[in-house]
C-alpha cells in the first residue's frame, strides 16, 4: 500500500494527477483524473493530405509516440519505439521493404500490418525473430482526417461513428479544416469551446461584422432544462446546450454597478448558433457556425498533460462535386482566415492564459463555477461516466 | 499523518523547504522555513513614479501575483487571478468603470476598493454577484515607494513604520533609488548586505577612489558585544552591527601563510560606515553610506523562492526644496552610477553565485559560518522570533 | 524507515535511481544504481595540454565539481566549493600565492596540496584557520591525459594501472586523442561502444572505403564461450568479446522476409577488429582499430546522470621520437577526421537518441536484449561485482 502510494507519487512527477487532489473532487472525478485523456477511443491525429503514399508521419497522442506510414493508400500505425533499446524508429526511418521498417540501431525489423518482429538485419539467426510484436494502432480515414484508436491491444474496437459528433460522417457533409498545437491541457480546450459565456472574449472579432452576426455578450441558462444529453448505447455520447428561448437568455447589454458600459450586436442578421454540443472523447459541434450554411466540428486531442492538437473543421452539406469545390474555395478565401484563424485565435489565447491555474491540478479544487457553467458540469459527469478508460503513466514512455 | 507528509512533499516540489531539512536546523528554524518570505509584513513593490494615474502595474510578492491600479491618486491592489477560472486579470485588463476591473474571459467584475464581485458583464442576473470577493491588499506610499501589505485578510495591519528601518520615514529625509531583479533567494540578498566581511569583494570598486574611502579587507568582531538588537513592541525589529572601536577590528592587511599579499585603503579620508543594521521583514540600513552625508536603505523583497526584487535607495536630510533638488541631481549624476550600480553590482553578482548552494535548502545544513557571521546568526534569530508568519504553499497559486 | 524512504525519494528528484525500480532489477543491480558512476576509481578528465602552468581548469566528474591548477608542472585538484558559503571558487579564482587559492567572497584561503584552510584574507585572527580542510583529489598524468581519483577521503588509492585497459600505459604506446560532451548517461555510452551489433549504424561510414574495411552488418555470437573476463586481483577488471571464428559469426548479407535487402563489405582488405573489451570504471578498448596499426581506447566519464565526457584516444606502438611525430601528424590529418569524428559521430548520435528511454531509469526494466547483447550482460555483472562504490546523492552538491 505504502509502496503503491510511493509509486503513484513517482508517476505524478511525470504529470499525472495527485491522488490527494482526486480524493477531494466531488463531480467528474474520472474526468479530472484524465489529464492525458481517455483511453480506448478514436482520435483524429492529422489530415490525410499530410501523409502521401510511402511517406511517414509521427504523432503523439495521449502521451504515446506513434509512427505512421501510408502503404498502398492505407495508413498503418505502430509504436515509435524499438522493443530492443527503446529508440525512436522515426529518428532515422529505414524501410528495406515497403511494408516493414528496420530500426536504424540494430536492424530490428517490424511489419506495419501486425507489428511482428519479422527479421533482424545483421542478426538473421536470432531466436527472438518471429516471437515479438511492437504495438500497432487501428487507423481509419474519414472526411480527410486520419483517426487513430489509442487503446489496449485486446480492447474491442468500436466503430469510428461512436466517437465523433453526429452529422460529421454524413455522406453529403463536405469537411475542410486545419490543425495547430495549443499549449494547454485538452480539457481547458474542451471547456473553452463548450463554455457558453466565453463569447465575451469574441466581442470585437472581425467575424461579427464580416458575417453580420447577432452576438450577445453572454448567455444565461434558466435552470436545469438548459442542458440535454445523448447517451445511446450504440452511438456517440454527448451533452447539448439547449438554446430554446424558454431556457436560455442572451444578454446584449453589459452593465457595471447600474451603468450601461458595453453592448453586443443585437441587430445582426445572423443569430447563431442554435445548438452547441460536446462529445466523447474530446469533440465539439457548433451548429450552425460561423454561417447558417456551416457546422463547426473541432477536437482537442491530448498530446500530453500540457498540450493539445486543436483540429478545426467546418462542414457543409453538398449535393455534387461542384458544390464541394465551391465550398473548398470559400473555405480557403473566407472561413479559414476569418473564422478558424480570426475568431478562434481568441480561444487559443484564452486557453493558454488559463493553463497555469490548472497545471498543478489544484485549479479543479479552486475554480468557482457559476450558473452558465452548468453545461460544463454535465460534460464532466458524462465524460466520467461513459469514457472507456483513463490514460495513465503505465501506458506511456 | 501519512497523508499530511505526502501533502507536504507535494508542496516541496514547488520550492518550499523539506521538513526533514528543517528538523535538523538548530538556530533560526523559522527563518530557514521562510523561503518565500515572512507573511503579514509591508513590502516595497516598486517606485511611485512607475504607476501613473489610471495605469496598471503587476508585482509578484512572496509568490502572490498582484494587480495594482492608481485611481484618483490612490493605489489599489487586488489578487491578479479571477475567482472563476483563475486567469490573470492583467493578461488583458478591461476597466469599464474607473474603480472596477472586468475579467477579459467571462466579464467577472471586481471593485478595486473592496474586491467585491459587483457585476458579471454578460450575465447580470447571476446569483453569485455581490456574494464573493477577490483578495485585496493594503497599500501605502511613502518616500516615493509603493508598499504592499502581504498577509491574511483578517490580520490587524500594523503601521508601515514598524516594517521599515528607523530614520527612513523621517520628514526631512529625501529618498531616491532604483530597483532590479536578482536571481537569488531573498535571504541570500539580506545576508550578503548585512555580512561585514563581504567587503572583500569590493576591494577594487571604483567607489573607493571616487569617494576616497578607507575600506578594510575585512572586519573582525570581538565577542558577543559586537551586536545589538532593537526589539521594541511598537516599532521596527532589527539587529545592529556595533562598530565601536572596542568591539570590532578592521583588517587592512591581507596575509597568506605569513606573507603580506594585499592591502585595503587605510588612508582614505572617509571611514564608513559606522552603523549597519538589518530589519524585518527584509531591509538593510547602512549609515552613513556611501558618503558621510548619505544613508543607504535597501530591501530584498521575495518574488518567489528563487528571486528577489532588489530595491536600493539613498537618503539625505534636506532643509528645503532646493536641497532636495540638489540631492536628486547629485543622485543621478554620481551616486546611482558609482554606488548603486558600480559598487552594488559586486553584491548582485555575489548573491547570484551563492544561490546554487542554498537552492535545494541543504546549504543551510552544510554552510560553515565563522566569527564575523555572528551578526547574521543574530538576524536569523531575531527574524525567527519576531516575524508575523511564514509564507507557505497554501498562500500561493 | 518512513523517513529514510522519504529522504531517498527526495534524492531521486535529483536524478538518482528509485529504489522501487532497483528492486526489480535481476542482473547488474549495482550497475543500474550507478547512474552517476562508480566511486573510488580513476577517471580521465581532460588532456594535459589543456592545462598550462599556473592555469585553471574545472571539471565535473560523477556530479562533483572540481577545480584544478597546475603548479610547478604538477596538477592539483580541490573541490570547487568554498566551505564557508558554498560558492564556486572558480567563479573568480584569486591566487595570492602560487600554491593557494582565496575565495573571492570572504577571503577563505586553501592550500592546493592538502586543502588546508591556511588563512582568511581580511580575517586573519579567526579561530577556524588551520582547523578545516577542503576536499582534495588525487591526480595523475599519463599518456597526455589528466586522471582524477574520485572517491572517499580515506580510501586507499589504487594504482592508475588498475583502472585503465591493458596496453594503454605501455611505454612504447603513443597516444593521441580528443574529447567532447555527449548528452547521454555514461552507461548508454559504454554499451553503445561495446555493443557488437551496433555496427549496423556504421554501414555507410566514410571510414569503410577510406581504410578498405571488411565490415559486416552484424555479428552473431555462438553461445557463452563468446565472452571472456579478466578479473585479476591486482589489475584491471574487464570483459572481452571473443572474436574467434568458432564463437562468433559475421553477417554480411541483410535479409527481410527472405529477400536480400542489404550487403556489408565482405571483400575489404582489413577485417577489424579482433578484440573488443570493456573495463572498469568506464573504458573501452578496440584492438586493432581503425587500422591494423592502431588501438582505440575510449572513456565514457560521468558528468552527472545525463551527460558524459567522451574521451577518445588512439594508440600506436612507436620505436622512437620520429615514429611518434609521424603518428601525431597522421592522427591529425587522417584518423581524427575520418575515425574519431566521421565514424564515431554515428555513435554519439545513437547514444543521444537512446538517452530518453533510460532517462527515468525505467528503460532498464523495459529493454528487451537479445543474444549478441550477452557481452553487455557480462559487463553489467562484472561492473556490479568489482566496482569500488556507487556514487550517491550524499557525495554531491
Amino acid at each position: 500500500m505504502e509502496r503503491a502510494k510511493a509509486a503513484h507519487r513517482q508517476e505524478n512527477s511525470q504529470g499525472f494527477v495527485d491522488p490527494d487532489i482526486l480524493a477531494k473532487i466531488r463531480v467528474g472525478k474520472a474526468y479530472v483524473a484524465a489529464k492525458y485523456g481517455f483511453r480506448n477511443h478514436w482520435y483524429p491525429a492529422f489530415f490525410s493530405h499530410e501523409l502521401p503514399e510511402n511517406g511517414f508521419m509521427t504523432a503523439q497522442l495521449l502521451g504515446e509516440k506513434i509512427l505512421l506510414k501510408r502503404i498502398d493508400g492505407k495508413v498503418y500505425a505502430i509504436r515509435d519505439q524499438c522493443l530492443h533499446r527503446g529508440v525512436p524508429l522515426s529518428r532515422k526511418p529505414e524501410c528495406y521493404t515497403r511494408d516493414t521498417i528496420s530500426c536504424w540501431y540494430h536492424g530490428f525489423t517490424y511489419r506495419f500490418s501486425d507489428g511482428l518482429l519479422c527479421d533482424i538485419v545483421g542478426a538473421d539467426e536470432s531466436a527472438v525473430i518471429g516471437k515479438k510484436r511492437i504495438k500497432t494502432y487501428p487507423v481509419e480515414e474519414a472526411k480527410g482526417l486520419v483517426f487513430v484508436f489509442v487503446g489496449d491491444v485486446d480492447y474491442p474496437v468500436p466503430p469510428l461513428a461512436h466517437d465523433v459528433p453526429p452529422k460529421f460522417l454524413d455522406a453529403d457533409m463536405a469537411i475542410r479544416g486545419q490543425k495547430r498545437t495549443v499549449n494547454a491541457n485538452w480539457r481547458i480546450g474542451a471547456e473553452n469551446g463548450f463554455d457558453s459565456t466565453h463569447i465575451f472574449i469574441h466581442k470585437n472579432s472581425i467575424l461579427i461584422s464580416d458575417n453580420d452576426l447577432a452576438l450577445p455578450l453572454g448567455l444565461l441558462p434558466k435552470g436545469r432544462f438548459a442542458f440535454e444529453k445523448l447517451e445511446e448505447v450504440d452511438g456517440p455520447k454527448g451533452v447539448f446546450d439547449n438554446f430554446g428561448p424558454d431556457v436560455i437568455k442572451p444578454i446584449f447589454t453589459g452593465t457595471v454597478e447600474g451603468e450601461k458600459v458595453l453592448e453586443g450586436t443585437p441587430h445582426g442578421r445572423n443569430m447563431l448558433p442554435h445548438n452547441i454540443s460536446m462529445w466523447l472523447p474530446c469533440a465539439l459541434r457548433v451548429d450552425p457556425w460561423p454561417d447558417p450554411s456551416l457546422t463547426q466540428f473541432e477536437w482537442y486531442v491530448p498530446i500530453d498533460g500540457k498540450q493539445h492538437i486543436y483540429i478545426q473543421t467546418l462542414g457543409r452539406r453538398v449535393a455534387n462535386e461542384g458544390e464541394e469545390k465551391q465550398f473548398a474555395m470559400e473555405f480557403e478565401r473566407r472561413w479559414r482566415p476569418v473564422a478558424l484563424d480570426g475568431f478562434n485565435n481568441d480561444d487559443v489565447w484564452a486557453r493558454e492564459a488559463t493553463e497555469d491555474f490548472y497545471a498543478d491540478d489544484k485549479g479543479w479544487l479552486k475554480e468557482q463555477l457559476f450558473e452558465p457553467d452548468g453545461n460544463i458540469i454535465e460534460w464532466r459527469k458524462l465524460a466520467s461516466k461513459h469514457n472507456r478508460g483513463i490514460q495513465g503513466p503505465e501506458h506511456i514512455g
